[in-house]
């Protein structure tokens, strides 16, 4: 059991007696500090550690309990302990039930680069309850919702104007609301993964926003959520769309409104563009030095643009940093 | 590229030279540390550093050129770096040759443990030149057949008995011979790779002599050949097989006298059994803390026994260090 501090003070209880009622045995709890800073691999070591201890063997089970870091690291670590353990994901926030959790992408930070190090390790099972939203902070909750945001925009039209027109029953968080969405984006992602796993085509996709929304959360050094930085980067993506005449219509106005309409800020005023663009360059999106960016042609249809210039990049960074 | 310090400086140059020919670009060649030290975490960090600073992307090619200790770790590194490079592995040791550049298991070892830490990674390509073999030492070139004994005692009849029969053609180093039984060791191992890739079923009789060969090794901390590590724990297998009257004939006293021939050590008196029988806890293959070993029925045919009791494992450890 993997999980970090904060959910096992809220949640570890009520998952104990559910797991004993089931005959289940945690052979160890581990509880990291929440956040970015635990995504790294004396993280991995840690608990390499830990489950030695514990006398884990090939047919222990790691279950990862909380967010995208815990659904990470956790993964990360199993996916290289003994050259592969089980995992089962439950998790508790937006983002990670609406994007990480499906997939099987693990990863560490390196150096300020945001998954530089990682493996693809599908889970074996994905338990999702979008009741655990209720003790999220609201902060964690509203940039929760940027990467469903973003399914809608690349994929997904119908998504995108339901969460659009319902902005203010998924800000009270209405239960029904949450499920159906939840199921909704899971459906699309497991769609795209499903065709291309190892994010070697179609799934690139999905990195909309990522780009540049990767570099600006490194410079902020786990200041920022990740829904956050992708929400900076959606805006500066939907520039670059609208700069190239790629863009059909009013993509960036009605996705940058409703980004707003979710409290998430769309520029970062003062950011230091220097360390922005050095964490551009360790992007693993980048190939052959020319760096690709996913542009929306029209609400739910998106595309890999392979030769964007450096130049016009720094330009798109500087838009989303004045 | 990466290498260690003896193959670069041996066989460095020509390899540039050839690379050079076919226009391929080296990026970034690591030497590291020649031998079992450096099969570590921090050398997988090391070399993501090497990569960052040579601008390696998802198109990068890690060309691992060296033994079983260089194909291992640089495939781990490889295979979590950006989630995942391509490897070319060119083994250059008899070891690499005959086993562990074919089948895809990378790894590095953890707090004594061999290999604890690793994935399954297979490679895009791998060029094999038994021509490498005439710069290797006496004590590699000797340990490294042990692995095509072990081939031959498990699953080939007539490999092991070419080998018994030919020793001292073996010894000499014959050009011809040692391409003919490359081809055989190779073409063995990739058929059972090929069934099980992920080692859950056939691919575990490959463990052969390694239960208590890694034990064995890691209480050595490196002053053993895995070979060398690897005899001693076939000895101790062949040894349980007799006592439990799983084999049938006289499997052992021919395995050792071919082991013997090939100037290979049988026992280890005076090593440490305490620290023997802490690694044998950590081992990949205990699962549900029953130790499973892989027992020869006759030459030619093995099988894994999954319920071996931990005291008649220490006798068998007692056996090999007396």
């Amino acid at each position: 059991m993997v999980s970090d501090r904060t959910v096992t003070q809220i949640h570890g209880a009520a998952l104990k007696r559910s797991l004993a009622g089931a005959d289940l045995k945690i052979q160890r709890w581990t509880s990291l500090v929440p956040g970015e800073r635990s995504k790294t691999l004396a993280t991995a070591r840690a608990l390499y550690d830990a489950w030695i201890q514990a006398g884990a063997d090939r047919g222990s089970v790691v279950l990862a309990f909380g967010g995208g870091v815990i659904g990470d690291v956790a993964g990360f670590a199993a996916s290289t302990f003994l050259r592969g353990l089980s995992v089962v994901h439950v998790p508790t926030t937006v983002i990670s039930q609406v994007d990480s959790a499906v997939g099987g992408k693990t990863g560490v930070n390196f150096e300020h680069a945001k998954n530089l190090i990682g493996t693809f390790h599908s889970p074996r099972l994905v338990i999702m309850d979008p009741d655990l939203f209720s003790t999220l902070s609201e902060r964690d909750f509203r940039a929760g919702w940027v990467e469903a945001v973003k399914m809608g925009i690349t994929l997904r039209r119908d998504l995108f104007e339901r969460l659009e027109r319902d902005t203010e029953r998924v800000l009270v968080r209405e239960p029904a609301l949450m499920e159906d969405l939840v199921a909704t984006c899971v459906q699309a992602k497991s769609e795209i993964v499903g065709r291309d796993e190892r994010d070697e085509e179609v799934r690139a996709i999905l990195n909309y926003g990522h780009t540049i929304g990767h570099a600006v959360e490194g410079a902020f050094r786990g200041r920022l959520r990740h829904g956050e930085a992708v929400a900076v980067g959606m805006n500066a993506a939907a520039w670059l769309g609208e700069e190239l005449g790629v863009s059909i219509g009013d993509v960036r106005e009605r996705q940058n409104r409703c980004l707003g309409a979710l409290g998430l800020k769309l520029a970062l005023p003062g950011a230091d563009k220097g360390v922005i663009a050095r964490n551009l360059k360790l992007d693993k999106k980048v190939r052959d030095k020319k760096i690709r960016v996913v542009l929306t042609l029209q609400i739910g249809s998106a595309s890999v643009w392979p030769h964007i210039s450096s130049r016009l990049l720094r330009t798109a960074v500087r838009v989303v940093t004045s």
